[in-house]
């Protein structure tokens, strides 16, 4: 028998309010069919969150700066390896509480339509290409290949989402077919069609006026019908409930259950669906919708093993948790994640350096490394650490502002004299600076300070604007190394600086990795994956949902940093062959990963293909892209 | 010509202007006679604090754990060379800005009358010879035994105060004579004769209805005449303004100023004395009292050394922040500063022990190993760290509730999952649990959580002791290491635990210095230096300043705990020869540090000495007691 089969035989044994029952994400358990209670809601964006320590991967926005989906897909896999390990413990409790299952919310592949959401870096930048390929390597990597999955992987917002976050529960993006199509959807459908990703989870907003979990045109029409979608689909938390609060497409609890489930939202993330005995006894749902949507629960039930003995998964152990095999992989994707935006020869530093001044408040922050949706590493490397462990120089450090707030300790002048005289004092400054979860993330979170969640403008914050031009009037030789998740104006350092690292937020091996650069041990090779503007005033409104100015595709003006810049150590010539091949040779004096962009012009410039190489020095490789590279 | 001479001579030559603006903390240049700004407001109470990195050494109460005042000297010593070197960078700026000075608000010597109290971690605890002696230890230390002061202490809070924190500006302790000298003033009037501190700082509240600032009883009758106090007086910061705003005793900014010069407040820490020039004009003050003061106050910065050059202390260099040997200092006084509450023979831990799992919200904290009034390391080390360090056992680490609040992370029973799982995985359990300065602090801490300040009752948050009895319950061997700088009712952990430690917030070399104690490396030697009570329904109400029933002096009840208690891995016999002479024997297998603690009884039990020894195993020191050890 099929899993799905299994799956309806079981279902057709159950009574409609057990069924009911199933299709909230904290399903009950039903003692006399042998179902445990379970629990749909678990995280795993970067690494596992919120069940106990866990290797913490660099941020989405960081790992596609990479432009290597199959080191993706290993990092994807092994986070899959975490989750069942957990999983493999908290199943003897007997019944799944949150956080403890085998589905996990993520990928997000929604597009940085505007670098003011603060949700950005939880997803794979602005190209859809790109956001498909990384989306499709992490979705395989956590489901794995063999007979069952290993880890529900779900893609979301589907769709057409992208901020402000303030208003994202009533908000409606309004946009056109070609956007829709080109922009929007097309990582989804890349993904569904190169991974079948077992759940999609519906955004909180309306597309074009229908309240996306609960939309016959985006779920039904589009998402079942022509992007062929199989798996079951989930709504955002609390989503359905905001039918009425928010969106106030209808009236009360029963009717948004109602439609939200007549319209294919299989699952409720929430507390919607407890209204849908009401809504079965007011006559808005037939029966026979609750069946096929449980029945695919059921079937992802079944597929994950929950319900056999032979599952290979079942014997992944504990110790697989921030083994020295995950804590490698992660190092390399920190190490490949980091983009080197300029580097005046000063990098890698020199071995002569004896003092190396490390100032700000991302330096020495847990926080920096982790971003949003962050799990707990037992054992990280902030970049302070980084560089203290990396090097045999003197490292003179102050924090400047708060650690955990990012804001001024002090006052006066005394503001930023420490920082001062630990640059007076070397030969070197190396400025960790930028943003952290307090200045961009999602609404609702309990960190964010000043910005919450979306971010105003793309400044630093003006107290550290003013540092960073007085330790520039040192003279001190100074890398700026720019933690964020999102393009900040960097026009300042891009003129004064004689370095610039962007890190993204760079994972627990964030601070091993920034050492392995910044002295040599490997050769940057990340490249952005979103543009790096110079002003909101440069871009559309924040709430404007067309593509038309955006991204390296649409904008008009001029980038400070381009999609897809990056230098490494080294010098890598490219020579196309022909359309689709590429020979690269590595022409410096530094061996260096590197990765080739294939682009195409329909009439705009549009990512088709990439590959991720390897380049010893003086050493040549032969790229083929075939039609999906 | 004496410092006072000279600066008699220099305040001769400033307008009564200048000399009024010398008396407000943040004092300004005179260009005209040489006199850079000044500001009068710095922090080192346990480690240079707001000016960069620095070495942070245990709280205060830890160290006072210690008994060790010979190594606290060399602490105080240790602070002082680093603010000395970072003082010798700021002076470069031209003018001191806030916490660049020679000056520092420590230590302080308040007496912790109730446990509650949230600054009582900043003390040297509940008895006032202990806290004479150590407050005594590190003004020598601060202030150096040379031609020039190092840097200027303040004893601080004069007098009478400890908390509520939330009343402090307006709080009117009553006292009792008895109290008064035995108690309160006891550790004033011993620091005063054994170290000559070169500043008193008045406490915020006010002391039987005369506020503590400005009062003509405690400020001139007792600390000049009968205390026998020589050097300047500050006022808490903002206290004189609040003569009027809280304390209701003036009726304005220029009573005020005026209230608090006229009975010996020198300097104003705040903004109170900007008025002292329209109390002037109104004929509240007379110029002969603000010469004085001012004179004071310079003499004060005469035998600091700021207007010579000859001063031994202007070569203090940058690299002794953080070096080797204050880390070194710094790792032995967390180690003597720990106590070992309980031992059934768990500890040290065996070598066999192969998976260690570590638990709690203060296992992975750098505010663990802070405490208050803190400073920043560029180097530290968390107990996980140190306990991942300090063994090749595997270590399963959870935080379980956020490390940053302290609070529960997850829903439902999930919020104690993780950590369950991790103590199912070990052959042992050490939960880090405790308060934080969330939890404990000072009024207006932008840390503080839901107790702000001061702490309702000794109970552990409910989520931890939920934690702590499931954790029990798995069987496993639990070691329980408390941080808090106040007593928290231990008696479940008394009698459910296979060990307790008392670690105090230990400073950067926190984590190192328990490893050394878990792993045997070294014995503990701590001793309480408060009584850890049970519950505060056992004690007076908090607004009560008698010692009726309070510290081990006068407590009726039982303790959990009493003043004085901590174990070693060893045995020490102590035989008293006679009044004054013990000889001490290390009759155990472990070789130990050890403080031996002398009673009289007068006819309460009363510390009148004490002496740290270092015993191997077997050997005998005979310590002799003198007037004032």
């Amino acid at each position: 028998m099929t899993f799905e089969e299994r799956a309806r035989e079981l279902v057709s044994k159950m009574t409609l309010a057990e069924k009911m029952s199933q299709m909230k994400y904290n399903a009950d358990p039903i003692e006399r069919l042998g179902i445990p209670g379970y629990s749909w809601w678990h995280e795993a964006l970067h690494g596992v969150q919120r069940s106990g320590s866990a290797t913490v991967f660099p941020q989405s926005i960081g790992m596609a700066a990479s432009f290597d989906d199959e080191l993706l897909q290993e990092i994807g896999s092994a986070v899959g390896d975490e989750a069942r390990a957990k999983y493999n413990e908290f199943k003897k409790f007997g019944h799944l509480e949150i956080h403890e299952g085998l589905n996990v919310y993520a990928p997000n592949i929604n597009i940085v339509r505007d670098p003011r959401w603060g949700r950005g870096q939880e997803t794979y930048g602005e190209d859809p290409y790109l956001t498909g390929r990384m989306g499709t390597a992490y979705v395989k990597g956590l489901q794995g290949d063999g007979k069952y999955h290993k880890i529900d992987a779900t893609l979301k917002h589907y769709a057409v989402h992208s901020g402000p976050e303030a208003k994202r529960h009533s908000f409606d993006a309004k946009v056109s077919e070609k956007d829709l199509y080109e922009t929007y959807l097309w990582a989804f459908k890349y993904c569904i069609d190169h991974a079948k990703p077992a759940a999609v989870m519906g955004a909180y907003n309306k597309i074009n006026g229908e309240p996306a979990c609960a939309s016959p045109t985006y779920l039904k029409d589009i998402l079942r019908n022509e992007l062929g979608f199989e798996g079951y689909v989930v709504s955002d938390c609390g989503a359905v409930c905001y039918l009425h609060k928010h969106h106030k497409v209808t009236e009360n609890d029963a009717e948004s259950a109602a439609l939200a489930v007549n319209n294919g939202c299989d699952l409720n993330c929430g507390d919607g669906y407890k209204w849908l005995k009401t809504a079965y006894a007011l006559g808005m749902i037939d029966e026979d919708v609750i069946t096929e949507s449980v029945v695919k629960l059921f079937t992802a039930r079944f597929r994950l093993g929950m319900f056999d003995d032979d599952c290979e998964y079942d014997h992944i152990p504990f110790d697989v948790i921030e083994c020295e095999k995950h804590r490698a992989l992660n190092r390399k994707m920190a190490q490949e994640s980091m983009v080197l935006l300029k580097n005046n020869g000063i990098l890698p530093l020199k071995k002569e350096i004896k003092t190396i001044a490390v100032i700000g408040p991302n330096a020495d922050s847990l926080a920096a490394l982790q971003g949003t949706y962050y799990g707990e590493p037992s054992v990280y490397t902030t970049l302070l650490r980084g560089i203290q462990e990396g090097s045999d120089a003197k490292v003179i450090y102050t924090s400047a502002f708060s650690v955990e707030t990012g804001q001024p300790l002090y006052w006066n002048d005394h503001v930023y004299r420490p920082a001062l005289v630990a640059a007076n004092k070397a030969d070197v400054v190396v400025l960790c600076m930028g943003l952290s979860r307090n200045l961009e993330g999602e609404a609702g979170d309990e960190y964010n300070n000043e910005w919450s969640g979306d971010k105003p403008t793309l400044e630093l914050p003006e107290h550290q604007r003013k540092l960073i031009k007085r330790i520039v009037e040192t003279g001190k030789p100074v890398v700026f190394v720019n933690v964020s998740g999102s393009c900040v104006n960097l026009s300042y350092e891009k003129e004064h600086c004689d370095a610039i690292i962007q890190c993204f937020y760079p994972g627990a091996e964030g601070g091993n990795a920034l050492a392995d650069i910044l002295f040599g041990k490997v050769s940057p090779s990340g490249r952005l994956p979103v543009t790096f503007y110079e002003s909101v005033e440069d871009l559309p409104d924040f709430e404007d949902y067309s593509m038309e100015n955006r991204t390296y595709k649409f904008f008009k003006g001029t980038p400070v940093y381009e999609f897809g810049y990056g230098l490494t150590y080294s010098k890598i010539k490219e020579e196309w062959l022909d359309e689709n091949t590429v020979k690269v040779t590595n022409t410096g004096n530094f061996d260096t990963a590197y990765s080739v962009l294939k682009f195409e012009y329909i009439p705009h410039k549009n990512l088709c293909g990439f590959k991720k190489v390897f380049l010893k020095q003086g050493e040549s490789q032969t790229i083929t892209f075939g039609k999906d590279e």
